[in-house]
């Protein structure tokens, strides 16, 4: 965890007083990802845990679908002039039977569509490069449960609580048992981190898991979970309504704003059981 | 403001009771950034002001740099197969002055680079790129205004109030009053919408103006105010360790955890004014 948070001198001012103090701040480092010793991307991430988040990105890309398709992941030794190892350039080679990701188009696979770019079309490049079906896992999660992971989430958070400042992700089973939890500046990278995580410990697809993630619940996050075969996705803020559709889509259960004794159930609504006696649950649940 | 949000049915549990209802989500959507003619990026976006996100976005890559390099930004109407126009892809044409972009880089400026990739190769790149010099906007901006901020930038967030899921960046100048405040799904979309805003209004750089953000500071968030000439940032949660180097070397005043009567200030400490009998403050401001 060294290098995940670093010190620094502050001014703070509190109610009128002010003074110097030292301070802990989460460390942002840039992150260079070679396949087969071509690059393909760079993300500013928080040192710690990098082969998952390379791993879990190269699996939200398509790229690969389980840990027979990685051969190996390493540090770039010797990037430097100097000869010395940054830690921040890492290769991943592919095993023989993967093909390589076509590294002119990146991240972005929407530019080459013709059509008039809508939230339709988003959805069908997603649908088709979807690896995993998530509609046939049928294994239900109980609100109680779902009501408990926000505070395993926070209680997980090493690096928050001496920073104040950053995203989190968390991978559980349905009957709440912690799998994984990653942090990091960017919300995508921590989901990376803890898909990745299960992808190199063959654990792709994730059925019967839920994804917990500290914010809100973007197209991105859905698309991530659905290519890791996760059937709930569980956010502390609100979902946009691409995430919606797109969980709609896949036949995700996606929740949103999951607070203390309450959340909201946007797609997938059969697959959280509700106890007996909790109101019109059968009228809500066919 | 019909496209920035849309309805849907959502089941709510809170307290153990359960009711369908009527709920409001932010909208999210594909915008393609096409220069020249020729597709640069997607990003994915709240649509509302997509002219001055394309402008924002423009400068923060080095590409504009004022309002006259613009020519004309318009929606690529005919861009479906049926002829309609889906307003998610737009064309900037640059000035004649203008050389484009290289696009095969996109993004990734620091994919070229040679060397190890650190945090300092990242603070270089920028400043390569760094168009207004911001070190030497000297006006100071006292905390009690500063401390009126957050409740500025959360009043003016009209999409917010609705679906309590959406990122805002303000425009204030230092005397508090407000130049622009909007709101997108991507912090980075809400910094670029306002910022594109003063772009084409002639009014970069943004000397004598504060930058608002409703989350964190990012390296990438510094970077985007130091390209519009912007002297002071302010968070509301809490700076990474390259965005508090970044400023440092941009000679720029970082703010976070502004939040009621208290802020931490991590650079330019000497631009917030401290008023008398605050403690001592002419020792922590020299």
């Amino acid at each position: 965890m060294g290098r995940a948070t670093t010190r620094g001198r502050i001014l703070r001012i509190r109610n009128g007083s002010v003074d110097e103090r030292a301070d802990t701040l989460v460390v942002e480092e840039p992150l260079e990802i070679r396949v087969n010793g071509k690059p393909l991307t760079v993300t500013m991430r928080t040192p710690g845990h990098d082969f998952d988040l390379a791993a879990g990105f190269l699996l939200g890309e398509g790229v690969v679908r389980r840990a027979e398709d990685l051969r190996v992941i390493r540090y770039c030794a010797g990037a430097t002039e100097d000869g010395s190892n940054t830690y921040n350039v890492l290769d991943v080679s592919l095993a023989e039977h993967v093909p390589p990701p076509d590294t002119s188009l990146e991240r972005n696979f929407y530019t080459t569509s013709s059509c008039g770019l809508c939230g339709k079309a988003s959805l069908d490049a997603v649908r088709t490069r979807a690896q995993w079906p998530v509609a046939d896992d049928r294994v239900g999660i109980g609100p109680r449960i779902l009501m408990e992971l926000p505070d395993r989430l926070r209680g997980a958070q090493r690096i928050f609580d001496r920073t104040g400042g950053l995203h989190a992700a968390g991978l559980f089973s349905v009957e709440g048992e912690t799998l994984a939890v990653c942090e990091d500046v960017g919300r995508h990278n921590a989901v990376d981190k803890v898909v990745g995580w299960a992808l190199r410990q063959g654990r792709v697809p994730l059925r019967g898991s839920v994804l917990m993630v500290s914010g809100r619940a973007s197209f991105e996050l859905v698309q991530k979970a659905w290519m890791a075969g996760i059937p709930t996705l569980a956010a502390v803020s609100a979902p946009s309504s691409l995430a919606v559709g797109l969980a709609e889509e896949a036949g995700m259960t996606l929740v949103g704003f999951l607070r203390g004794a309450s959340m909201n159930v946007y797609t997938g609504i059969d697959r959280v059981l509700l106890e007996e006696g909790s109101g019109h649950a059968e009228e809500v649940t066919t």
